[in-house]
């Protein structure tokens, strides 16, 4: 049986559904985990979902996805724009590496423009509320096959 | 029936498969399309697929899908990097707009990290070659209600 | 009989009255085609009104401009900001030039704030709606001394 | 009867006429009061013409004309391209503000390129000698139904 | 008896409780006077209060509390994100000097971000309306002793 | 009973007093806590005090502070200067949030003149030492109603 | 036979000899197609020999020689300072590709020190006039072995 | 009888010896118009010696010394940094202008790096403390022929 | 007997000897914790070596050696880049710091130019893989008086 | 007979042929003499040809063309980036100034984008390996008449 | 008998007189020499007067100025814009240092308004062609007590 | 036997011991010839070892080092930070490069941070005064495999 595609959520996005819901739309984080899990089920995938507000956290798991997943979706929120240590982790793997955001970045603050994330990302799927990660799971199914 | 979903690809995407394939994947832009027809219509959608190098003619036709589309997927290339006049075409829409890349512009030249039509969009595919054209189609659809 | 005055409108202003109408107003182009006209035959000028989406068709126009008309009133829209090959069409005239904008670009995006025909400019008119045209139109009836 | 337009000059313009005629040109600030006092009766306006050197004095006049008058024409001179404390007076008005420069900015020096002025203006005039003076009279005139 | 704390206002406070009530609140410059003397008398020491327009008058009261008072509370407004004038006045005193400001500048435009005034300020109280310049008076009071 | 005041501080600020007392003061914060909590006894509120060197734990009891503290004050200390991760937290705040830095940033090195933290803040308090928290304490009761 | 050197020159270039003459020289375009045709005559090759004001067009022309010429000499004037598309089409391009200016950019406004066409450039002539066509064409030769 | 030289010192000057000692000496201002007219008077000159904290009394002058002296020496002091007026001010005048500095600007702080006031000066004297005044008689005498 | 050297080690070098070898080389961490070891050793001194993906813990650490270490041998890797917190940490100690580097950071992207770190920090020894640990050893030796 | 071509190399031109030959090809410094002797005399004209590694004799050089050469190409290598000396030099000439380059600066790192040189030469070669020598001769030739 | 002033001249300066006249006046150095030993010998000093090319060889002079010379006056030239070496032998010295400049660099390009030698001078004189020397010498005589 | 290590320091080195001694330690550059040997000396490697202020002498040795040297120890002192001709002569050698620097230049000027001599580096060590020679001996002999 294949090894799961990782699916990681950074700070903040345990509040999903609260928090600025005019921006994040008002999906919970629970809703998120439902749709992923279905999204990659009907791919004959499974996925560990996991969410943490610790940076060190969040670079412990992506060495875990490492070598225990088939693929990596990560939404890094603030970390994406701030952490060259998880940029670094990432760099460690050689699965592939959907970055994802319930938002379009690129329309918002200056400083959320840029990502360091990206730049070790095999690609990007932003704007799209909860369906992001839907989008996600399916870009990385595609990525290792199983479309 | 409802209005097709416009798919439209700027500059040099004519090339599609013989420029810098180790960039930009060996599909061709019939192959593309060919993906695009067949996304869409599981959806039961369709879609109008063009291509030009003339940033005029893209803006023709981004007015043109502003009433005759549902939405609009846009792969804007170079002149995504470079036009405002396109960013006021697309800012004139009430459509979703999906843009669309093949490559992940983050990973390249640091003129390439930043697009005019990200401020208008409502979201972004990137870095999943043709795949990215599949995926956008299917979160248009989702946006447009045919899930 | 005097040579007329170029009225020359760039990218999506075909669309005025629809487009962001809180911002540009709710006067379509042909209202301001006939604002002009009347502005000018007031002084027993003529003008030549004409809108294109097309960067290199406004360079033909502006080269045309320059051996036809007696001044230039143009509205580069979204060319303004990034086009070096308008600008240097602009300096082979010898007739006065009116840049012209509907609203005022200062209080907008920051790329927005600097256009190259001012660089060409006799002078510029912005932030009047459609009165910004017929203001431009009597500074050129003063420049070519039609007052 | 309705309350004056105000124009008001910032620095240096006492000495129009004499300062760098080949930017400026050759009419008095005496000169420009009279065009400005016909261009508004022309249209059954009166104005208030001031100049000063002191950035205070402009601060008081424009918090004078935001209660006396129906609208600004304002020449701030040097203090356009410095003054944050003027930028906040004007903030204050809810009268129509015109902007107005006897020379095109954009065509000189980097540092006159920005003006905190058109931050709060409606609109600009720029470039055409005391012209300006007597179009920004227009232009507020129009603003104020004065047409 | 001890010297009283200098409070000084800079330009466009005599409009407060006018001037964009959103940013600034609906106190009146009275009301602040009134509410800086009551926080000062509580601690058995009084204020000096005044307001200008004019940078140059600000800068000598600055010289005046030099020697005529016990400490400083100064609100610049706009002059504190332009003048080095008053940032070399304030160098002059050995005094404690406290910043202060109604509203919170680091939230507002890039170029409010910045005062040179807080490059000699012992401390700053910004954000909390009329309330920072009592908190600002107890800061003063606590740094001179008068707890 | 009313939701007690949070104040949280980050990393070494649990080194107060040690700590280059020159630029921070000689209270520890062991001082700095019964200084809030007479402060905010005085006026019938109680205090949550905590402090951490780490970011994500931060983030937590912010989050914390969203349901369970009536306001909060936050020093942030270095991480207030890198983490968007923590903005995001605390904009997702409908209480009161008070900056406050025992030094004034501004007079320092460049990179801590700016904190994310202010972009979310309602007010800040720096430069008192010690007594910055006691300022933030009276600033955030008067917020809170509890003057 | 050998496929020809195509020549291809941007905006404004077919009023040469009549725009700035201090700047560009007195040679008309057809002066220059006359030397460029006699310089590859005299080592035994042909021009295709072409001018554009339109973008699109020239990115057509540039695929073009992709397949049909040996070799590309491509002036292109404002576009060479803003077009990420035209640099996209150079990319294509397996042949030799020389950038050949008039003028010295480089002695001009700040904003025509670069080019991305310099960046998929073999390599660059600029400033002699009508001459740097003709050492274009020499270059070129060089690197198709036409010596 | 030749016109005088103007002397005019800008803010917080009047506070000479006082202020800062370490870096602008222990001259008073009365000290240094004593030396300046000691220094014009051993080269038949005289002086008007004034100073003052208001730019735009600053800017008065700069317009007086235009018709009344025969040359200007200038320590604009903070204004010199930010004021566009000042500049436009000295840029009427077609007497010879010495800047002039106590102490050496470039060795300070950035902001203090650059003047406008430079822009229009023939000439800088920088450095010297109250002797920077003597030199800059010295030099402004030998520009106006009485050496 | 004397206090050990610290020798703290930051986010994914638990990998070492996996990640990028081309750029770090082949030892892992055990390795280089071995070699450490020995270095110290020779020198008649004792090593504290640890690795930890998190900053909160790296900054605890740090904190500890303060007090418990007799110098510190610093690979901060990503943190080094973005930690102003780590940078306070390391303000607080009295005892030799060296910041070391496998890589040479200056040959790579732009943002691994610059540590916060290096601000702190006795010296830096960089680029020779686990080499530079053992160099680092021995500065710090020498620093400590243990040559 | 005419004056001599002054053909100058900067700083490790001497190492031509065995320095990144990949970059800058592979004939020597002796090679490039020979063509240039050869290009030069097939025109009737001779070269002074050196090479130096030191900026000053380059300038002393530079200084000699001024009077002894009829024109001057320069290949100043790393110097033609960092000096303004070099480029005072240059400005003091009166004979045409050919910038010449081995590979093109503009491909490559960033600072060598710029060159002082350009300020002050007629026209640019650069790329096309060796042979930018010939046509910088050719170019050289044609600026003295010489075609 | 005290130790000589050295003044010294950086490149180009031996084309005094010939180089670009209308920025650096007509006077030969020979001619700047003899005002230099006049002024020097009214003060009754002597002068060491040297220019040369060659910044290692302005780097051995300076250095032999911090033991045989009473006082420094040097024109950098284009050195003084780029060297940091220069930078760090004149902080080698002891002895007054006068940066000196025939013109106004703040008047002219961009990259001469900062020189690194003003870090390390006591004062600057630029602007008043040979004159310039003359003051520096009257200000080197004034600081070593000889006036 | 083997060649020689190359240790090569640059302009003002020669006055070590004597130049800010509170920066760069008291050791002579005889000091640190003699560390050098000895440390050299101890690994069985002898040493080459040369101090000059001149740019270009210093680039003839990098060449020289290049044939005759095993590796290179460099401190390029102010030539470090402006030299892109250095730069250059370093990446024609095949030998490890090891800069090394007296002081920490991180905690110094700003325009110190940056050198180009570390482009080229294999490593650095920095900040250990005499002893970072002797840690780059260390460096360099392991490099050349003689530990």
């Amino acid at each position: 049986m294949s090894k799961p595609i990782y699916v990681l959520s950074g700070p903040n996005l345990n509040l999903l559904g609260q928090r600025e819901p005019e921006i994040y739309g008002k999906d919970t984080l629970d809703d998120v985990r439902a749709r992923c899990e279905a999204a990659a089920g009907a791919k004959g995938l499974s996925v560990v979902f996991r969410q943490t507000n610790h940076e060190g956290e969040l670079i412990d798991w992506v060495q875990e996805a490492r070598t225990q997943g088939s693929a990596l979706v990560l939404n890094p929120a603030g970390y994406g724009h701030t952490s060259v240590a998880l940029l670094d982790a990432l760099k460690t793997l050689a699965i592939p590496i959907v970055e994802c955001h319930l938002s379009n970045p690129a329309a918002r603050e200056d400083f959320r423009r840029h990502t360091y994330v990206s730049l070790a990302a095999t690609g990007v799927v932003s704007g799209f509320g909860a369906a992001s990660y839907e989008l996600a799971i399916a870009a990385a199914a595609g990525l290792v096959g199983a479309a």
